[in-house]
């Protein structure tokens, strides 16, 4: 998507030289574009642990290119096998709950395993890597354009008006390699002229919405509002949100959608105004062992700073202030569970199915 | 309540020089517990109209001794009504929208006229506001006394564990005079020795659950936990949340709540698993004149600014950080309607009743 007038994906193999990796590195969003080159394993490790990168989409795709460089690092060494093997559980351990970063290393060390020689592992790690990143963008491609459908049906109704969308956190390209998934439809609708305004909820306590949604579609000239995340009820209550579209962390066989914190709360807004509530998610989202997302969905819980300090930017610097009172506690659930009741639809790379198991499954019945 | 193990009211008489009105400045806290003097008209307008005290019961008890303060000055002019007429109508022009300021300076130019020399006018004045505070802290008290009720209720089935009470913004003591509002039945628990727990939503985009309501349970002794306001609807799905009491802005006559933007969305969470949900408020609170709440209250829309900067406490100093992208739109609407369908009921200073007109005029018979 667009930065000053730019392409860009969040991650990409340099030009110059294709043994370093192009990353955005998040940490300075909104306030300072920064661009990061990785040479090595242990930077990949790095960039994954401190969240120059984030997003289940981007933190495969960046392990998929970690795993590139290892293998170049692996030929250096006595036994290639083994650093391999140590870069993998390295980058596997980098953020340990991260399903596709573990999805991305084992394709990789699958793919490795059928090169003769080391020349060849390098080159299959660097098509592995690109195809990984590659087809991360396909299926947001197409979450977008199937999206966009109920986009183009509201804009038919309000003849001229803007579709007002609500989305929750950053679903963005920016937690992908490109396009996004709850972003993909809003992208898409843009591309297609449709006239659209995104409300971007702020997304407390980490403000991914204020900091990286906003950003975004700023840099790509989608017009948007930030609101806080208490304001959503309001703006539906009065007819200014036509639709909600949010991304998911985990969706369970029944439909129900763990997402960032504040989801559920969105989702019953919409529903006692009649708005519709879709969920973008590429399929790799959904954990297909989890019958039942409320009960079964474990909740992290994170760290109290995240509560009581807020990050911003002051005097040309990136500062932490405290705005509780020193010695309150605070807590910090990082998601929670929405319900599949409250769920109109989930839109996915092969469409657009209702949030129950029998529709999922008519989708990807190979998970029968 | 307490502070640092003292006693304090929001505002006060000094002790040693009865013309000199003591407040605290609320803009320092949670961080700073600063203490101010008012010699003067023009010292107690600034304090309004800069938010050195702010919430309903307490600007109108601030405008009761700023009459008082009126009184001393016009005597020594040559003209006292002219004077006093002056600073009454400075007083009603310091925050426009707060229906308690300008009640509380008529009722203080009605009783003043009573008197026939300036002597008496001065110690009328002096009388009226000190019973103008001391109603605003018997009405707490009272609201107090009905809502512990429920809490003793809850706290009865849940045999010695803590009965955990959910509230949103501050409509506590810093608030009013004393007590608070959704407060007084937390303090009146606690007095009682009831075991309770307290999730303050820290109330974005002023902060004043994590800066205020959180500072005033941290010195009155009462435990708590900061909460970001998306994880309330998460807590009450698990069984971790027992009832939900806030205050209110303005409560119509067919029970439709306006408070703290925000407020709704928590309603909706207690509705959707069960949970009691109260709103607390002294009767002045109540708009005779508004049938339907959601159609008819004005929502006030505040500057961008308070969403997109935050402040709080770094290096020694309140600073002010800008979380988003700085060129991207942010709205701001200050408050939301609870609609009465969501209310369990009204906690009011002549006891509860349900939140429709039938109800509320059984308690409140001379508003028919």
């Amino acid at each position: 998507m667009n930065v000053n007038g730019k392409n860009y994906r969040t991650i990409w193999l340099n030009k110059e030289d294709d043994t370093i990796i192009g990353i955005i590195d998040q940490r300075y969003l909104p306030h300072q574009f920064v661009i990061e080159d990785l040479h090595s394993v242990n930077e990949v490790v790095n960039a994954i642990k401190d969240m120059h990168v984030r997003g289940a989409g981007l933190i495969g795709a960046t392990a998929g290119y970690g795993m590139y460089l290892a293998t170049i690092e692996a030929c250096n060494k006595k036994n290639f096998d083994e650093h391999l093997n140590a870069s993998a559980a390295a980058l596997k351990a980098s953020r340990p709950t991260a399903v596709n970063l573990e999805w991305a290393v084992n394709m990789q060390l699958k793919a490795i395993a059928t090169g003769e020689s080391t020349e060849e592992k390098i080159n299959i790690a660097k098509d592995t890597a690109t195809s990984i990143a590659n087809d991360d963008t396909t299926y947001c491609k197409r979450i977008g354009e199937h999206g966009v459908k109920l986009i183009e049906q509201i804009a038919e109704k309000k003849k001229g008006e803007a579709v007002n969308i609500l989305t929750h956190c950053n679903a963005g390209w920016l937690a992908f390699v490109d396009h996004g998934s709850a972003t993909a439809p809003i992208y898409e609708a843009f591309e297609r002229d449709i006239k659209i305004h995104v409300w971007v909820d702020e997304t407390r306590p980490r403000n991914q919405g204020a900091g990286l949604t906003a950003w975004e579609l700023m840099n790509h000239g989608v017009p948007h509002t930030i609101i806080t995340d208490n304001a959503g009820g309001h703006l539906m209550q009065h007819g200014l949100v036509d639709i909600v579209i949010t991304g998911a962390d985990r969706v369970a066989r029944n439909g129900d959608a763990a997402n960032k914190i504040g989801t559920y709360l969105k989702a019953l807004a919409a529903c006692d105004n009649n708005i519709p509530f879709y969920v973008a998610l590429p399929s790799s989202t959904f954990d297909w062992k989890i019958n039942d997302g409320i009960k079964e969905i474990c909740i992290e819980q994170r760290g109290d700073d995240e509560v009581k300090y807020i990050t911003g930017w002051c005097d040309n610097e990136i500062k932490k202030v405290l705005i509780t009172p020193l010695n309150s506690p605070a807590s910090n659930y990082g998601f929670d569970v929405t319900p599949a009741r409250l769920i109109t639809g989930l839109i996915t790379e092969r469409g657009i199915c209702k949030a129950n198991e029998i529709d999922i499954l008519k989708l990807f019945p190979e998970n029968k």
